[in-house]
């Protein structure tokens, strides 16, 4: 597969068949990818902590925000779940800063969850400090991100932004539609 | 070419052949590769200035640092300068905030570069306000990062980091040295 088949595949996935269980080889090797990405200065001032337990899952699901567009959506069902968590953590202990390392991160793991045949989430809207009450993560990590990894049963479908609105939206047999502005909309040209 | 090859080849790389130049197509391809990458709330603020011509490259370069921890190497040489420059910006028209957007559009253009047989850097180290200046470019745009993009000539190599030292460095033969630490100290194990 080109980068370019594994980029346009690799969406925000939301529903998954949580009957998949993921093993922690696989997202060990996913991890694998976020460390051999690029670091600010080199620091390398991420941790991660993974869960794929069907308990660990569930302690993990309440704390976190989907889809905010689709606004009567309140997230996965039962049995569409994420069956893995992988946290992004900036370990202050190493740095104060840590500019984009969790973003370069968040997309090299999201590309290997593709090509793993897995698909997921980079989630940001997370009640960070329930969260890392009810997992007990050390004061020294803040978490700043999170994917939510699974087998996706759901179709999503690129499309081009209309009337400059790039609200995803959900048709009636479920598809999960995304407006991406066009190339000639973000090239600047000066002079 | 698996993923973890294209990621595990996609180093900082900052000396290049600088006879080799980059065309506008290849440059634009590696952009529609951010385009197609994930963006918080799907809102898209990044947008992109390119530039590939002598004298563009030329007025860029001044405003631009190199390799922090090669402190007696004040940057590529003329003849292995960059032959082309992304700049990611965020469009403050679009959105106030970026979140890690232009982590995840940098990655995606810096695997692409790999994949085209180019190298590059992510260089956050900017004069922003002169170098916005020189280049006219807009108020509501904001100078996030530059990526620096050529054909490379350096040698980098991997290696495991030693005493907590994540300081590259640069032997005899210039072969560029980049330690990494290990997977086993990025992932936290709770409970």
């Amino acid at each position: 597969m080109s980068l370019k088949e594994l980029i346009f595949k690799t969406r925000s996935h939301r529903r998954f068949d949580e009957t998949y269980r993921i093993d922690a080889k696989t997202i060990e090797s996913l991890i694998d990818l976020a460390r051999l990405s690029p670091s600010g200065a080199n620091r390398q001032p991420l941790k991660y902590i993974y869960y794929n337990s069907v308990s660990d899952c569930e302690k993990v699901f309440p704390y976190l925000a989907w889809a905010g567009y689709l606004t009567d959506w309140p997230g996965p069902d039962k049995g569409e779940r994420p069956t893995a968590y992988i946290i992004i953590l900036g370990d202050r202990s190493v740095s104060d800063i840590f500019g984009v390392d969790h973003g370069i991160a968040a997309q090299s793991i999201m590309l290997g969850t593709t090509e793993a045949g897995l698909g997921g989430c980079i989630i940001g809207s997370i009640k960070r400090e329930e969260l890392g009450n009810e997992l007990s993560i050390p004061d020294n990590l803040e978490i700043l991100l999170i994917l939510a990894i699974g087998k996706t049963v759901e179709n999503v479908i690129v499309e081009e932004v209309k009337n400059n609105d790039v609200k995803y939206w959900r048709d009636n047999d479920k598809n999960h539609h995304v407006p991406k502005r066009s190339l000639a909309e973000l090239i600047i040209k000066t002079k």
